[in-house]
């Protein structure tokens, strides 16, 4: 079965508001085993609803829409459909007019006469409840596809979708299964060349790689005639991918690098503190954005200035002098001062170039020092990491994480 | 001039990643004086990018696409361009391939074969500079309209167009200036009313309100012949704006509530510490960002366990025992030791409960206390923030950043 989800409003294309509801559908659609073609975003132009409902009709047996039902003038979704229906007329519903009229008592406001357009609906259509706001929900065919249209509220459109839509659709005949694994430590090219097999077209489960928040990550999609095999399918090409990715694997679905790090960190009883310079703070920030990091975070020293290292972390002075802030003798520095003024097991430290500005020639823009103190002594990585400010931030922060996991997988 | 915004990726139509791109687009685009007639998401699947190509060339005169250059086999945007472009072969560009080989070797990486498809480009076509990844965009003519390809990288995309591609568009017939001013400290609804006569429709200078990483931010957009006249309409609007928001306002365009701080205290001659519990090293963080901060942030303590508010800051024991780690006498103590220990003019303690888990009646989850110490004296604030985690961290942090900037507008 062949799907297509449409947008339609003037703050979408004018890029004022980014459109969720298609992928929330499109998310929605798979787990019911179909697979959305596309998406396609007009504004509120009567001829361009139109056209789009009638292209999407011509090329899929189900159309999803969002958008365009509301009380104002510059609504046209309707009126889009009755063109695309062959030019028929908009309609009242007299039970939609009873019920948008209980609405409005029921929250204690006058009905406006422009919200009767919202109970008029082409012919040949007929109207899907709406539980949390004005304007009901449009079924109709155009051409031999099933055409839904739903407001463009994100929670008005779910419910619907979920409460009047969902239990309408055929499954697709086939069960799909989606599950995506996260790694950290290498490129995509790279990762990709150790899966390229897996990755072929055609295959089933599909496997392809994306690149978001400082992670390659792998989605697996499997397509079988139930649920359960297509579960197993799936959970065999991760373990699979596992076995092939190894240490970089770091987790599956909702895991995060600062998660990951935390589970392993609790798992042995162990605790972590951190002492910043370039990333002033984020190494902190990221570990703390879990839930319960309390258990094995005990706290830290941003020491941006030099005065901050010496007194705060012990860092001697005679070694900033000798080496400059940024250099392997500061970081171990402070690693190992951290460790010891918060008295934790594991103590990170990152000493670097964040840019633009303030690089050179032997200590260019991107340079961090990353120091790891822990029971079994110190480890200091060089790196020159590519990319603007923010980004040499976030991947020093991501691999200074990476390196305590290392370490504590080691451990375990 | 019509312009058409293609998206490309599997996980863009399975709806694991929302579409931000082409909404980003969008925004530029019309800043630019030119509408977008519609938005598509295609999947990874050399026909359907093909089709999506002929489709939009044939009706817009400009087409920007995002997606789909990686090196792995799932990335055939460039294979779907060369058939579009009528199944033209694709050719290796020998300068793209030294600066790739470069970005490797500047990264201290091996780059490995399956790299190399992404100096490959349609013949006819050309390469587009990415500074900050590895894939180069693709600039090419589909039929009379002019195409350019950009990676799907948020980051990357976004250097491409602004660097690249923007200065090859046209502008649209009228000249458009767009002025952006940010607010902190009120409601998008509050601040609506009071400039509800400049918001309504059909004006010119259009204005409008969004709300953006903690900031209400009012955008307004001056139509005229000449860019002169646009941007005189716009000053006079924004001079307004000025005056009915007074010290909600921030500052314009790339301001932010850190770069707006560090203005101040550079200004002052002052500097500043943090001592963080609640926020694990956000503030620290979110001041860094901003290149050069190393001239008034010092650095601070994340004291997020209570023996290191102790131990750290000087918080005295008895009155962690009598009061809690979330309390104003603790804050208080926190900034206060902070303030001594670091030897800095200025600084910023926050404690409190971030939730999900550990909240109480008496300290509800989103209860934040913020001191500020300063040259004349302590002031606490204690405020319960809505949201999630990540909502109230962020949220606690902005407040305290606005604390400070306001107290230095009164030192001023």
């Amino acid at each position: 079965m062949k799907a297509i989800i449409l947008g339609i409003g003037n703050e979408l294309t004018s890029g004022q508001t980014v459109d969720t509801n298609s992928a929330w559908l499109a998310r929605r659609l798979v787990a019911m085993g179909i697979a959305a073609d596309s998406f396609h975003v007009v504004a509120d132009d009567r001829p361009a609803v139109a056209a789009a409902l009638t292209d999407a009709a011509a090329k899929a047996e189900l159309v999803l829409v969002t958008g365009g039902l509301g009380p104002t003038a510059d609504d046209l979704t309707r009126h889009g459909l009755a063109d695309a229906m062959g030019g028929v007329e908009l309609v009242l519903d007299a039970p939609s007019l009873v019920t948008l009229e209980e609405f409005f008592r029921r929250i204690g406001r006058t009905m406006v006469p422009s919200n009767s357009i919202q109970v008029m609906f082409p012919a040949g259509s007929r109207p899907i409840l709406n539980r949390n706001g004005t304007a009901p929900g449009i079924a109709a065919k155009v051409g031999s596809a099933d055409v839904y249209i739903m407001p463009g509220v994100p929670r008005e459109m779910r419910t619907m979708f979920d409460e009047q839509i969902a239990p309408l659709l055929p499954t697709g005949g086939q069960a799909i299964v989606e599950r995506i694994l996260h790694t950290f430590g290498t490129g995509e090219s790279d990762l990709g060349a150790k899966i390229v097999d897996l990755m072929q077209r055609g295959l089933n489960p599909t496997v392809g790689t994306t690149v978001a928040a400082g992670l390659v990550s792998v989605r697996v999609s499997a397509r079988a005639a139930t649920g359960e095999a297509a579960a197993e399918m799936a959970e065999a090409t991760m373990a699979e991918l596992r076995r092939r990715l190894g240490e970089w694997v770091l987790g599956e679905g909702e895991a995060t690098m600062p998660s990951v790090v935390g589970d392993l960190l609790r798992r042995a009883g162990q605790t972590l503190s951190t002492a910043e310079s370039c990333t002033g703070g984020l190494v902190g920030a990221m570990i703390t954005e879990v839930s319960g990091s309390s258990d094995y975070y005990m706290g830290g020293v941003v020491s941006y200035a030099n005065r901050v290292k010496r007194d705060a972390l012990g860092v001697d002075e005679a070694l900033l002098a000798a080496h400059g802030a940024v250099s392997e003798p500061v970081a171990r520095a402070m690693a190992e001062g951290c460790r010891a003024k918060l008295a934790t097991d594991w103590s990170l430290a990152l000493t670097g170039v964040a840019g633009p500005t303030g690089g050179s020639e032997a200590k260019p823009v991107g340079l961090v020092y990353i120091a790891l103190a822990g029971p079994a002594g110190t480890e200091v990585r060089r790196t020159i990491f590519p990319g603007d400010r923010p980004t040499v931030r976030m991947r020093a922060a991501m691999a200074a994480l990476n390196m305590l996991r290392l370490a504590l997988m080691k451990g375990t």
